[in-house]
């Protein structure tokens, strides 16, 4: 690409998200100038997503642009966090104006709606790979760690995990869905919602949080092993859609949302005690979680089933990254 | 990769860079958290380094970790502020240890010598690539902007660029060099040491800033455009190095200095009555800096030489992408 090329990309992004009164100096400087909030902590994350690895070669660019950032969006709703500010970096084979167009579309409505600015970036020549950096904020020593459960904590799931993998099948012309299904399917894996409301008002209830990126059975096993304990989930208590059971059946719906990725959702420990509390502040049917287990003190992750341990094959993201390439 | 690759990977940034007491959750949770300083903004800045693009195939990894972290603390350099935190996002095409414990190492040798951290990133499977974001802090309002600059500020340039161009080309076997220059010439490609130290003193001097990373010509240009003004500089003034000289001759080496890129120099401007004060406290000798040309009204950057402008057919990056592609 040559100098001007990297001018007209840059264009794309100057006014990429919302304005915000902290950001003294966004794009366009060798570095961006931001005001963090007094009394708050700064929290900070950064993933990559990598054309045939993340999103199928030919994706829909505003879904590109818009799973960058929710991937990154998530992993502050599982601190707790409400973000703030936004650095990308985008890889690109050749400067296409429309794709451009539509990723800075896709990028720019997720940043609109969380109050986001992009305040830097950088463009290369090269693979198509998109990487973005969020900064957010969280009060001091409120943010919410994988490492806080204890053992007797109950544990939950927002949303209906699973969908996304399939979506990403239907996607690929792998898995054949009803029309109405379909649709629903793929915009849970194109356009994910990141749990930002809900990570927030986790800060009072939940004891440990992570995002479910790369399949519940293997995040939640994450938790767990970061906080010296193990998990028991029940089968017949993880939630599916009733769109994934009718695309795939009870069985492989359940297994769909215990081991495949992309999600998004928040997994989330509590303390018995405050059980109640949270499901009253927080009514579950409205803010769409689900009880499916118990953190216990013997190590790992296992799903029981009428008394029985069952078994998995896969238990995490593995199984999507070779299913994509 | 499988996940237990991913895990491997993870374990050799987990103690990479210095420890801070500024960092409440480093590397292993969904996101970091951090205390930014009271009083200062916050600086943050992110770069993509590619394969075949930014550096030959076969680079060592040392080299590639090393600049990876360098291209972004000049950044920070050029605002004239102080690095404390990186994020990494490193995409790697198959799993290699000693490629992966060369890359740390070279990462983290410049980290310690910056006192920086390394508190979060991401691995993924694809071509490689790695991109570092980058935060610090300078004292609030004090942070130098590429717009700073007015007609009749005076021009200045950190060491000796064109260095790194050439030893690109050494590195790629496209240009012999004398055994002892061709060491240097390298090690200036591979190893670009950023101006920290110089940067952040500049804060009490300089007008504006950038650092020269696609070529000191393309890049004093974009400060004088930021700035609203022009800049005219002085041919004969441009510093060469010795090593250089030897390698190409003296109108190769200037033209290298021109447009070459990869520096990873300071470019800025001081208004006149500042710069005895500069060149007192900063002695030009002692800091490395020389004195290469003015701002003027007139927009757009030209090269006097014995009262004629000269031409030059590259000004930037674009000359080297090109050489490397």
């Amino acid at each position: 690409m040559g100098l001007s090329e990297f001018a007209l990309i840059d264009r794309y992004f100057r006014k990429c998200g919302v304005r915000r009164t902290d950001v003294r100096v966004g794009v366009g400087d060798d570095a961006a100038l931001l005001e963090p909030q007094a009394g708050g902590e700064l929290v900070a994350a950064i993933d990559t997503l990598v054309a045939g690895v993340h999103f199928p070669h030919g994706s829909p660019p505003a879904s590109i642009g818009h799973r960058a950032l929710a991937v990154n969006l998530s992993d502050l709703a599982a601190m707790g966090a409400r973000p703030s500010w936004a650095l990308l970096a985008l890889t690109l084979p050749n400067v296409d104006e429309a794709w451009l167009s539509e990723f800075a579309a896709g990028f720019s409505a997720l940043a609109y709606a969380h109050d986001v600015a992009l305040v830097g970036g950088d463009t290369t020549s090269g693979p198509l790979c998109v990487t973005v950096q969020i900064l957010g904020h969280v009060p001091r020593s409120e943010g919410l760690l994988r490492s806080g459960a204890r053992p007797g904590d109950l544990v939950f799931v927002s949303g209906t995990p699973g969908d996304a993998a399939a979506g990403l099948a239907v996607e690929q012309g792998r898995l054949n869905a009803p029309d109405e299904g379909a649709t629903y399917l793929r915009k849970r894996f194109l356009f994910p919602a990141p749990r930002m409301a809900l990570g927030e008002r986790l800060r009072s209830y939940a004891s440990a949080c992570i995002d479910v990126s790369d399949g519940l059975l293997g995040d939640v096993g994450k938790l767990a092993q970061a906080s010296g304990c193990g998990v028991e989930l029940s089968y017949a208590e993880v939630p599916i859609s009733d769109a994934l059971v009718q695309a795939v059946g009870d069985a492989r719906a359940r297994e769909l949302a215990l081991t495949g990725g992309d999600d998004y959702e928040l997994c989330f420990t509590v303390r018995p005690q405050n059980v109640g509390r949270l499901q009253q502040d927080l009514p579950p049917e409205r803010w769409g979680y689900s009880l499916i287990g118990v953190v216990r003190e013997a190590p790992g992750a296992v799903v029981m089933s009428g008394g029985n341990v069952m078994e998995f094959s896969h238990c995490g993201y593995d199984h999507f990254a070779s299913s994509l390439s």
